[in-house]
């Protein structure tokens, strides 16, 4: 068996001499049978303020604002869940919050931060109504706020606020998700009539899943290729631009030459009414293109800003970024709220009597449940953390533009895709293992845990197909901020990546002062163990550029190559290129965790989150041991030892599992459900005061 | 890069001389951008025949009587959708497949296997039916044929068949599920009347989750502490029995002192009517107890034939093999049905434009959707041939009990609770893994992913707790075979396998006549292969000994130590014991699987099979590898060998995809789903003839 003095072997597998800073005490633990009532308040509030970041104010406002009317109803027909929903998205619209993410001159407080972060907290209720929030203001406000000149945001932006006009954002057709640069909805310029012609000219073209376009929606944001007649009359397709079409009277019927069907029934989110979207030649006047980056005038003749039609259409697509950040907060946000769930359940469950004192062993008690739920508690922190960052990164961005360069502006967007695609994915495996931690009992809509889960299933789909953001940033690694890369499709990037030099990736993932720090500090490397951040860090960045740079490698194979080849050569690294793209979020989330750390100034705290961001890393270590051990990073003494330190501290950690949670600060009628109070749960049984401290 | 030779090299590296068998030429295979339309028809009935396995009949005619009607309809309501599973239970009795599975003396046909399959073919269309008939003629009917005596078998059993009588199967309570043994469900003697008195004593014992329980169920099955006085008039218990407890009258209102509540909502099955019984001392006549293997006489004495407490209870269990049995097979067919789905969209399914031809290119040609599906398709055809020899095994039992020694019987039994905990846990993912590859459209409910994996969740869970079945596993292999094991607790246990001796352990694994014919043509152990039958049996077999050989030492350090020190050795192993328990089922089920490979008699059937079964053992590789490593079962060469040699294995498979899912042999109206036909997805561009042909 191994022995935490394991862990800290060298590399190389030799015995550690002196290390040059000795690692620190670690708390005893008391056993999960201690008190199941809320933990170490003390402790909770210090762990809440790293999580709650800088938009704490906001937090306390929207918590506080909060009513058991947020949470998901059961039972209701589609039809009446929609009619709820709608209902609580009036009365959103009333607090005031949706205003805040829209700029001060459109009526709006310009604080994209506040805004993101009071839209993840609806994460802990009805998942329906943070996703058609996020239709309305974020993708049909956004798109108007973000494309629109200056008349036409006064025109809209007010009611759209408001809620006096409920709109689409109609992007996805039924034969183009991913690819949207080649969607094919036309809006072709007419000269004689100064009009816009949006036409769907194919089956495939149909608008497809798009929200509020079954029911509520009257004006849509449609993205289409705008088409112009050159000199000599000949259409000029000058790539995907967004127009604003009327869909509905206010009746809520179909306007002329509008088809609207719904969606009908999904795996969840019942209270958004999603729909499709067919144009049959549909005229609306020239003023209906969003022109912000790209107008046409009277004459038909389309002028813009950014002259190459890729850059053109990335930077339209900015809109996404905000609901990409947003989409990921919630999700974290109801993977936090299974957790929570199912922690607390794990502390009251009991099963199978103890040989000694005959009483009931809890949930939590048990290896397995423990290697279940706290890995998974560890990564939230992490996730929320580098939620938190990406947030500020992104009301940075909105607030002061100049300071972002070219280079900056990428690397955010490409971590607000790996973010999202990470943290769905990982939202979805949480909340089905939170269920199963709950047994039968998870399984009853009541307690909340099943409706979650149908619900942001969705979400590793919407906003970018989690395998193509993923996909992105592995490109965006590999192209390395290159600005050639808007303009490039598959194959040139293909072509390009053969030019890339590892230097450049190794300059970008190293950026942060804070890893320079750390690793500085490390002056002996061989003495270094599994428990020192310094190496923790080396550990996670060696490990995502090591995969970039051999990528790289077997890219350039189709230099030369014709396109067949090429994206044969692709397309076989692709499984590689994903690794690389989930290993550097692996690092880059693992970094802002650490950065929140070390911010913070409670001492039992930032101990309380050095153990976690162990747990995170081991956790990593573990389940990608096989990798390590193929490329020579660990050894097996190390790997098995790793995997024992990680059995120990999950065992410390279950011990403080109802303290950890309760610094999650999620609303506390969110925990008013059966399984937490019925007969199938047993009060604590020794709730002696101090039984879970910390000394 | 690694080549296809080096998965060939031997576990020390060193560099493989000539194979004593030359590895068997693999088939050429083309382009997934073949013909989207049926596969290779003769080889899709070749594979069809070693799927359908012994019960080939049964499956052809319940594969006629299967209609559209037996899918799961979209956006009922609950009651709508109870209603509706009724009416497809009274159809699905009037087809006479129910009686299959009862004796001959009481009505049946004595074909337990034919109502297995029968069964597990409902797991193509609503597994609310599914669940609701092995509710009532599985559990419920399944109890009074074990359990009853002749009189009350001719009593109830005829109207339980024809569904004159619905009833439920009354076992787990609110506070204890997995531990069945400990229910707090009392059945006191009243020597004065002569009646059992049936209580519910606690909150905690209420039973929960029961089918039947909210609607439709008059008689209930209940599982309680059997109390009689002894002869001094003090209570005497004899353990959990069963006993016939009528519920509701026949307008469906409860009975006086039975108290039924009705669950609501669930993830899933909305058409099963799940609800909570609380009994309020409510007496029942002395015939009520099914005494079979305990009873008790006009004078309140007990007696059975099993002496044992313990003995007679696992025996008493053994109504709950079957349904883990049938549960496995048909959340195997719910996967099989959506791994089609996924990959007949995969094939129509076109997203980013080919550099060359322009076209778009087939979702299953991209490298990350082969892996995502083509190992899920392997391990699917694996699962299929397990649960056909454990549906053998079973039905063998049933017919000829005689044939089954002690040993015999509990390996059985450890393989029906292994292959459900193995079964239903990948199903889930497999499920969700096919909705995610179809994208926006695989969570529209019209497609019937979302549906069925919401339906199949609770298959982790019910039946026995997936992570205690598996336990269940670990234990077995420890205890290998020990009649003792009945009557020990936890701590007995882990004290019992402290004396364990691995030779045990190895003969039980070991016994297959196939895989010691297999291993002993392996002469030169140096110059296996991983593609090589018998190595690929050697590791997978070698994996799960060492598992059980190390815990076993490791358990060995409880001796001596009192229960909580026992416990405590014991917990701290549980992901060991769990470990040990993946992998034997992971060796079980691909021994199952290549028998039937062996007994296949067409050659290109069995050449895919080999394919297949090779995926299998490479994909357990790939996800294993830290462990080969960490164990110096295999090189680092080797592994990485082994992830490349399944990359090209997956490519290779997904060219023939639609052939190997035509093979599942799934009703044609299943596959009538919109996103198959809609305009999102192509027709197929080249759909020559033989393009994916077989040479």
């Amino acid at each position: 068996m191994t022995s935490e003095t394991d862990v800290q072997k060298s590399a190389d597998g030799s015995t550690p001499g002196t290390p040059t800073t000795p690692p620190p005490a670690r708390p005893a633990f008391g056993r999960v049978t201690g008190p199941a009532g809320p933990g170490d308040t003390a402790l909770a509030t210090a762990l809440q303020k790293v999580l709650d970041g800088h938009w704490a104010d906001t937090r306390r406002t929207t918590r506080e604002a909060m009513t058991p009317e947020v949470l998901s109803p059961i039972g209701l027909s589609m039809e009446e869940h929609r009619e709820h929903v709608l209902g609580q998205l009036s009365r959103l619209a009333e607090t005031g919050i949706p205003k805040l993410g829209f700029r001060k001159e459109d009526g709006g407080a310009g604080d994209a931060g506040g805004v993101l972060t009071a839209f993840e907290m609806l994460g802990h209720g009805d998942l329906s109504l943070m996703v058609k929030a996020g239709v309305q203001w974020g993708l049909f406000g956004g798109a108007i706020s973000n494309l629109g000149n200056e008349e036409v945001r006064r025109k809209y932006l007010p009611d759209a606020i408001s809620l006096d006009l409920l709109g689409c954002f109609a992007m996805t057709e039924l034969g183009q998700g991913s690819d949207v640069q080649n969607l094919e909805t036309t809006a072709t310029f007419d000269r004689e009539t100064g009009e816009f012609v949006v036409d769907t000219p194919t089956p495939s073209a149909e608008k497809a899943y798009i929200g509020n376009a079954a029911r509520d929606g009257r004006l849509a944001a449609v993205f289409a290729q705008l088409i112009t007649p050159d000199k000599d009359g000949e259409p000029d397709n000058h790539g995907v631009h967004c127009l604003l079409v009327p869909i509905r009277d206010s009746d809520g019927n179909d306007l002329p030459g509008v088809t609207t069907t719904d969606h009908g029934h999904k795996g969840g989110l019942l209270g958004v009414d999603n729909g499709r979207i067919r144009f049959d030649k549909v005229r609306v006047p020239r003023e209906a293109l969003l022109d912000r980056f790209g107008a046409v005038d009277a004459d038909g003749l389309y002028s813009s800003s950014i002259e190459s039609d890729g850059a053109r259409f990335f930077t339209m697509l900015g809109t996404l970024i905000r609901g990409r950040v947003s989409v990921g907060a919630a999700s974290g946000a109801a993977a936090r709220t299974a957790l929570a769930l199912a922690v607390r359940y794990g502390l009251v469950r009991r099963q199978f009597d103890h040989p000694e004192t005959g009483k009931g062993i809890p949930l939590l008690e048990y290896r397995e449940h423990q290697r279940r739920l706290m890995p998974r508690v560890a990564r939230a922190y992490a996730y929320a953390c580098a939620q938190n960052a990406i947030i500020a990164e992104l009301d940075e961005f909105e607030k002061f533009p100049d300071y972002f360069d070219d280079r900056r502006r990428r690397e955010m967007e490409a971590h607000a895709a790996g973010i999202k695609a990470a943290v769905t994915g990982w939202a979805n495996e949480t909340i089905s293992e939170a269920r199963l931690a709950c047994g039968g009992a998870g399984y009853m809509a009541e307690n909340r845990l099943t409706t979650m889960r149908a619900d942001a299933d969705v979400f590793s789909t919407f906003e970018g197909d989690n395998v193509v953001l993923m996909q992105l940033v592995g490109k965006e690694l590999l192209t390395a901020y290159a600005s050639e890369f808007g303009d490039m499709d598959q194959v040139e990037t293909v072509t390009f990546a053969l030019n890339m030099v590892a230097d450049v990736v190794q300059e970008k993932t190293r950026a942060s002062t804070l890893w320079q720090k750390l690793v500085d500090s490390v002056t002996d490397r061989e003495h270094t163990d599994l428990l020192d951040r310094g190496n923790q860090l080396e550990l996670l960045v060696d490990r995502s550029e090591h995969l970039v740079e051999t990528v790289a490698r077997r890219l350039r194979k189709a230099q030369g190559e014709d396109g067949s080849e090429a994206f044969k050569v692709f397309n076989s690294a692709q499984d590689h290129i994903l690794a690389a793209g989930r290993a550097h979020m692996d690092s880059w989330v693992f970094e802002q965790f650490v950065e929140a750390i070390e911010a913070c100034e409670d001492e039992d705290a930032r101990e309380m989150l050095g153990m976690l961001a162990d747990v995170f890393v081991l956790d990593v270590v573990d389940r990608d041991k096989g990798w390590f051990l193929e490329h020579n990073r660990l050894t097996t003494e190390r790997t098995k030892a790793a995997t024992a330190a990680l059995n120990r501290l999950c065992t410390k950690l279950a011990g403080k599992a109802r303290t950890l949670v309760d610094a999650f600060a999620i609303p506390e009628f969110v925990f008013d459900v059966p399984m937490l109070n019925d007969g199938g749960v047993d009060a604590p049984v020794e709730a002696a005061a101090g039984a879970e401290g910390l000394g």
